[in-house]
C-alpha cells in the first residue's frame, strides 16, 4: 500500500520501524527538526480528516526537536527514544498545553502540574507533538466525543467508522502515521481496544508501573498507562527507551505457552473476528507455540463487578454534587454510563472489591500454568457511526459493537497486549488480545515479537483512498 | 562525626543525600561542574590515601558536567540522576578511559566500546569521575589487588583493613564520599561483600535485569551489575533514575516477611556480627517486622558448586591457553584461585548445572512464603591485612575473614541488597543482606527503606583520623 497520490504527504517515519529511525538521526540522515515537521506536515493534511488532535503543539514541538539537534550533535545521547515524536491522550497534563480530558466541563483544571510520565518521555528524549482527542473523562470504548469531536478510523474511507475508545485519538494518530507512537490511559480496555480497531500494537502496562500523578483518574485500582505502536518490534524499542533494559529479543515459539478459555473470552464473535482468530491459532500453532486449553472460572461475572468498582470510582472522583451540577456540560452518552454510579450501594461496591479478590486467585493459577491468557481483543470490528443519530440507545448498541473481554486485566491487575493478526484486502482489523501476570510486560513483550514474526507486521490503512 | 579538620576537603556531597542535591542543582543553589570540581578536589586528597580510583577522569567528567549544566539551563531535566557525579568499577569499558579489570595483562583489550549500562546512566545524565579499582578479573572476596593497589578500607586508620572484594574501589570510593554511587559488578557477592565491610547500601540486580555488553564477564549465569549508595534512600533514588518506575515508598513494617534460616547463613558468626544481627533482628521484630524461621534446603552445598561453575566459566572465557600463558602476570591469589578449574571435569560441571536445577525449587518455595531471605552479609567485620606477606596460605586466610553467604543470590538468580545495621562508636561496619526473587529489586528496596528507617541511616566514617 502507498500514501503517493496523497497530496503534500511527507513520507511516513513510523514506517521505517523506531530502530532505524534512530540509526537515520545519528548518521546525520536526518534531523530531529525535519522528522517533526515531517510528522506536523502530515498532521496539517490527515487531521482535518481523521481528528485525532486534540491540540496541535507546532511550537513547542520544533522548539523541543531543535534542542535535541543541539544536544545530539553535542555528543548527549539520550537514547531509543531521543527525537521520537510522540502525542499524548488529552486526559493527561503537558506543560503548556491546554487539558480537557475529551470535555466541557472544567475537570481537567484539577490536575496540577505536568505528568510524571510525561516528564519522563521528555527525559527521555520524545518530542511532543500534541494532544489526542479522548472519550469524555475516558468513560466510554466507543471513540465518540459529540461535542469535540470524534476521531474517525482510518481503515474505511467509505463511510465514517469508529476508532473505539477512549484513547481514540492515540490509535488513530499512530493507524495514521501521525505521530511514532502515543500514550494512552487503559481503566477496562481503552488502550487495547482502539489499538485492535485502528490495527495499531497497543501495551497497558501493569497498574502503578508509572508514576499516574497529572493523569485525570477513573479509578486509582483500575487505571493505567499504555502505549499506542505501529508494531510490537517498536513497543520492545519503547520499553527499552523507558526502562533501560536489554533489547527484548522473540521468545523461540516452542518456549511460548499461551492459555485458551473459550467460554466469555470467545462468546459472541463476529464471523471475521472469529475466523481471524482460528486462522491466528493455528499459523501460530504450526509454528509451535504450546496452546494449551485453560479454565478461567467465573470471567463472565467480571464485567458486572468492573462497572460498578470502576464507575463508582469516578463518581467519588468527580464528586455527585459536581457532576449533578454539570450534567447538561457532559457529553449525553458519558452521563447515561457515569449515572448509573448513582445507584449502586455501598454493599454493591464492598461485594465487588470482595469477589474481586477472590476471582483473582483463580486467575492466577491459570497464570502459573501458561504464560499468558489470548483471546479476541474485541468481539467485533470498527462499526460504522451515523453523527446525526445521539439518541441513549444508539450509543448503547455502539458500545456493545465495541465490547471486547479487555477489563479482566485491570480486574485483576494484569498486563495486556493487542496485535493486529490478518487485515484482509480492503478488510478492517482484528486485535489478538494477550494477558499476563502484574509486571510482565517484558514477557509479554517478547511473545509478541515472536508472534509478530509469525504473523507478520502489522499492515498499514490506504489513506491515499481519502483522498480519491 | 565530621570531616572539618581533614585539610582542604571540601564539603561532601553525598551526605545530604540524592534527593536534596537534585534540589540544590535545580534551584541553582549548586552548579553540576561545582559539585564535580567538589569531588575531583575530595579525590585528590584522599585518593592517595585509600587508591579506590584505578584512572580519574578530570577533564572529561568537568566536561561532561559543563554540557550537563547548559541543558539543565536550557530547560532540559533528565531526572532524579541529572548531574550526578558516579564513578565505575574497571572491569566495565568506559568511552574515552583506560580499562584494566584489575590486571596487567591485556585481558580488557577484549572488551569492544562502552557497555551500554554506562552510556544508560550516561543519557540518565550521571558524570563519570572514573574508573574503579577491583581484585583482577573480578575473581575473589578480599579486595587485594597486589599488582595495580590494593583500596583501603576508610573505617580503620590505625592500620590497614581490607575493603572486600572485588567491588573493592566502588564501596571504599562511596564510603569516603569520593563519589555520589558508584557501579559495581557482583557474581557471587562482589557488591554486596564490599558494600557491607565498607559500611554503605549495596544492591546486586537480578542476572539479565540491565545489558552485559563491555563487562569483562564471569559467567554468564552468575554475573550481574550492582550499585554501591549511601543509604538504602539513595538506591532506591538511582533505581527510579534509572528505570522511571515510581518512587519507592517504604513498607509497613506489619507488611513485611522475612525468612531466616539459621544453619549456614548464620553459621560461623563473629561475635561482633552475631551480636549485631541479633539486634538487628530484635529491633526489626519490636517494630513490627515479621521474621520467620525457614528452611533453605541444602544450602551448603552451594558454595562447592557455585565455585565449579563460576572458575570453570571464567576460565573457559579467558582460555586455558591464554591463561597459561599469562601466568606470570596474573596477581599470584588470582592465579591460585582461578587454576583450581582445570581440575574440574565436564561432569562436574554437568552435575552442578543439574544441581542447580534442583535446588532452585526449594529456594523458590522459601520465597513464596516470605518476602526476603534475611542473613548477615559477611561473616565477620573486615580483616587486617598486611601488604608484606604475599603467600597463598596467607591469601587463603583473607579470604575466608571475607566469607559469606552471598552466592545464594547469583546461583539461584535472586537479587539482593545488603545495608549497615549497626556500628558502634570506633567500631566496624557490619551488613545484613535480603534476598529476593529475579527482578523483585522494587520489593527489596521497599523494605530496606523501612529497615533504614527502623535502624536509621547508615553512619559514615572519621576521614579525618587519617589526618591526625
Amino acid at each position: 500500500m502507498t500514501t503517493s497520490s496523497t497530496p503534500n504527504l511527507a513520507p511516513d517515519l513510523l514506517s521505517i520501524g523506531l530502530e532505524r529511525y534512530g540509526t537515520k538521526l545519528r548518521s546525520g540522515e536526518l534531523s530531529i527538526e525535519q522528522a517533526t515537521r515531517a510528522y506536523l506536515d502530515r498532521i496539517s493534511v490527515l487531521d482535518p480528516i481523521l481528528s485525532p488532535y486534540a491540540y496541535i503543539a507546532h511550537e513547542q514541538a520544533i522548539a523541543a526537536a531543535r534542542l535535541l539537534d543541539q544536544q545530539l550533535s553535542s555528543g548527549v545521547d539520550l537514547g531509543p527514544l531521543m527525537g521520537v515524536p510522540i502525542a499524548i491522550k488529552d486526559n493527561i497534563m503537558v506543560d503548556g498545553m491546554p487539558c480537557l480530558a475529551g470535555s466541557h466541563t472544567d475537570v481537567a483544571r484539577r490536575l496540577n502540574g505536568e505528568a510524571s510520565f510525561v516528564s519522563l518521555l521528555k527525559a527521555r528524549g520524545c518530542v511532543v507533538l500534541g494532544k489526542l482527542n479522548t472519550v469524555e473523562f475516558a468513560l466510554g470504548n466507543t471513540g465518540v466525543n459529540a461535542r469535540l469531536g470524534t476521531p474517525r478510523n482510518p481503515w474505511d474511507a467509505t463511510c465514517f467508522r469508529l476508532p473505539s475508545g477512549s484513547s481514540s485519538g492515540s490509535a488513530v494518530a499512530v493507524a495514521a502515521g501521525l505521530c511514532a507512537f502515543a500514550i494512552g490511559t487503559d481503566t477496562g480496555g481503552s488502550v487495547r481496544g482502539p489499538a485492535a480497531h485502528c490495527g495499531v500494537f497497543g501495551m497497558k502496562f501493569s497498574a502503578g508501573r508509572w508514576p499516574m500523578d497529572g493523569i485525570l483518574p477513573v479509578s486509582a485500582a483500575l487505571d493505567a498507562l499504555g502505549i499506542l505502536t505501529g508494531s510490537a518490534q517498536d513497543a520492545a524499542t519503547v520499553w527499552r527507551g523507558l526502562t533501560g533494559e536489554p533489547v527484548v529479543v522473540p521468545r523461540e515459539p516452542g518456549q511460548i505457552r499461551l492459555g485458551v478459555s473459550k467460554p466469555y473470552f470467545f462468546d459472541n464473535l463476529d464471523p471475521i473476528v472469529d475466523t481471524a482468530m482460528q486462522a491466528a491459532l493455528l499459523r501460530l500453532a504450526q509454528h509451535g507455540v504450546q496452546i494449551e486449553s485453560v479454565a478461567v472460572q467465573n470471567a463472565h461475572e467480571v464485567d458486572g463487578l468492573y462497572n460498578i468498582l470502576s464507575k463508582s470510582d469516578l463518581l467519588s472522583a468527580l464528586g455527585q454534587d459536581w457532576v449533578k451540577a454539570n450534567a447538561d456540560r457532559i457529553n449525553p452518552d458519558v452521563l447515561d454510563r457515569l449515572s448509573e454510579a448513582f445507584h449502586f450501594t455501598r454493599s454493591d461496591y464492598e461485594t465487588s472489591v470482595e469477589r474481586r479478590r477472590v476471582l483473582s486467585r483463580d486467575v492466577n493459577a491459570v497464570l502459573e500454568q501458561v504464560d499468558a491468557l489470548l483471546s479476541p481483543t474485541k468481539r467485533e470490528v470498527a462499526p460504522t457511526y451515523d453523527s446525526t443519530e445521539m439518541s441513549v440507545d444508539y450509543m448503547r448498541t455502539l458500545s456493545r459493537h465495541c465490547a471486547g473481554p479487555t477489563r479482566i486485566a485491570n480486574f485483576f491487575d494484569l498486563c495486556g497486549v493487542t496485535q493486529p493478526v490478518y487485515i484482509p484486502e480492503g478488510g478492517l482489523p482484528v486485535g489478538m488480545q494477550l494477558m499476563g501476570g502484574a509486571r510482565a510486560e517484558r514477557s509479554l513483550l517478547e511473545i509478541a515479537l515472536t508472534i509478530e514474526r509469525i504473523i507478520g507486521a502489522p499492515a498499514r490503512p490506504d489513506l491515499s483512498a481519502f483522498f480519491r
